[in-house]
């Protein structure tokens, strides 16, 4: 018997800019063409962006390849729509020296960035994230994935893009509905990492509503430092990265329960309002601080109980397929006060007892 | 217009043991269970498999979830059987905390390793090659992925396994054509790297076709030191790594064209005179070079010619899709003697001339 060791050297520090402005996507292209010269362009985008005209403006007069997504929406993250942008690449001829170009929501930057991973073992993918929800949060740190029929993200990868344009004058054509569920993953970013945030968001919210774009401006240099500063921590999501999840636990299962009914932001935010009982039930959280919170959500306009239509035991079993289940139970990520995240032993995502899930989730339904 | 520069820190040396000798497959379990005492484990293996008794060999009294690929081979290697084992996983609520064990030959582990990278964003993959060219290169790394409907690999991931087990004894129960096929790519190994390990190839012929484990254990670590050195080098094939495709451009390309009628190790048998007719016309190459490596060949009883039912036009435009095609014409690797890669200021994989290309893919049909 023999052994021998392999050593895979380590990978070469993958780094990558993020450009905030307003109205700048009309002059992105130059910079794309600069930074990828030799490089073949194919943009994955959606229905509503090209209602919208932002692949247009992004393109001007040049002929790129476009995949556009129909119809747009979390309806269309799975395997079938990423084998068809497959597809459609190789029937284009286009080999491993291509650059995909996401334009759109945190839908589309899932399925661009997990299409990309997966082209003949991978390429470089470049984010260009138009609602608040991928500008705040989904654009920035590598995580992508489409969902299978049992579950959000079954299929997906750490795949970093090469570089990300955040334009804050694309969120002028968002619905309204998707702008303010987008806003939750601020709030989010708020309450794990920084509580003078937190306080910019209460003071702020009737500019950020009327989307104010020097206060979005500043809201986006916010989200971009909070996550920036944890991917860089933990890219692979070992542990402190976890830290993103609040909320997310019971809001994922929320989401998916709702048969996507529900915005990914509106079910977070019955997720935080999930995790903040929890963290009274567990003696981390006051009722006061859960007040708080639950004000702005109220402002937003954003639920935060669980519909009454939902089923308590899907809800449990989706809870059960968790990403971050451990025999078979998911843990919990909870902070201890607003700004802070709470760890145990130097870890941040957490056991918390059946029963407590249960009562939470009962105390959360619509009555 | 604000920039943000994210640093995503260098992945942690990943490094694994490979271990190899003969009759060793009842005992992996117990190492296993002790390298990774609290995943759970999934078995992803094929009918033939099953029919040699190796999954049964390998578990023991042990009831291991398995999945079973049917039909074996590469008819399978597509996306529709990666959906079908993550959505098993799913159903079994397999977790983050699972690791796949990879039973069988180079498609399983393509498969397998595929699955094991896009699990909820990846899980690790440990491979149990059971084929001559599974142990010779494919478990040996990271490279995974599965056809589409036109191309090889369209889907696919650098995946590195986190160890890998040989077992030589699991060859005696090869049907002949595989095992034959399947010693190509040792051939190869030798072409590329070592012009000793040729000979030894040459002088031991017959031993190799009689399957006389202690020659191939010594052929084995031979392989594994070769595979092993040049992935260390270059993990994600971004140029020596790619002299591992030596004879892989027209091999791939007469392997689809062929609609898998001829095996993997066959077609890279016609790839690699391929290379050797390009050698030759490139001024690297001399016919008493190409001469011994046919008589090879021939000893193996593999093809060294284009079927004469494959349409020229279909191959042609196959190997436009190659993987390492840039601007639409794919790159080839060459050697300039037995034992040595050729280079070009430093590249591997070099520009020949489409009318060379088209007057050797001539020269190779059957007349």
């Amino acid at each position: 018997m023999t052994e021998l060791k392999i050593t895979i050297p380590s990978a070469k520090q993958a780094s990558y800019t993020i450009t905030i402005g307003t109205e700048i996507l009309a002059s992105v292209w130059l910079q794309i063409d600069e930074q990828f010269p030799n490089q073949s362009k194919f943009i994955i985008t959606d229905e509503n962006l090209v209602n919208a005209g932002h692949p247009k403006k992004l393109t001007g007069d040049r002929e790129i390849t476009t995949f556009v997504i129909k119809p747009a929406g979390e309806i269309s993250k799975n395997i079938k729509t990423v084998i068809s942008i497959i597809e459609e690449m190789e029937k284009c001829a286009l080999g491993r020296d291509t650059l995909i170009v996401a334009l759109g929501g945190g839908t589309v930057g899932d399925i661009a960035g997990f299409a990309a991973s997966i082209f003949k073992r991978g390429i470089p993918v470049l984010q260009i994230p138009t609602t608040t929800v991928a500008q705040a949060d989904s654009a920035i740190g590598g995580k992508t994935g489409v969902d299978s029929t049992l579950s959000k993200n079954a299929f997906g990868a750490f795949w970093h893009p090469v570089g990300v344009y955040i334009d804050v004058g694309t969120l002028k054509t968002l619905d309204e509905r998707q702008y303010r569920a987008g806003l939750i993953e601020s709030v989010k970013h708020a309450l794990i990492a920084n509580g003078e945030y937190f306080d910019f968001l209460e003071k702020n919210l009737d500019a950020i509503l009327s989307r104010d774009t020097d206060v979005l401006e500043t809201m986006a240099i916010h989200n971009c430092k909070i996550k920036g500063s944890v991917v860089e921590l933990d890219p692979l999501e070992k542990n402190q990265r976890r830290m993103l999840n609040y909320g997310h636990t019971i809001g994922h299962a929320v989401e998916q329960a709702s048969g996507f009914e529900l915005l990914h932001g509106e079910s977070i935010a019955i997720g935080i309002i999930g995790a903040g009982l929890i963290e009274i039930e567990t003696g981390l959280g006051t009722n006061d601080r859960l007040k708080r919170i639950q004000t702005i959500f109220e402002k937003i306009d954003v639920p935060t109980e669980i519909p009454e239509n939902l089923e308590e035991k899907k809800l449990v079993k989706l809870i059960k397929h968790d990403k971050k289940a451990v025999q078979h139970w998911p843990r919990f990520v909870l902070i201890d006060k607003i700004g802070h995240i709470h760890q145990k032993n130097g870890q941040y995502a957490l056991e918390v007892e059946r029963e407590i899930v249960e009562k939470v989730i009962n105390k959360l339904k619509k009555r």
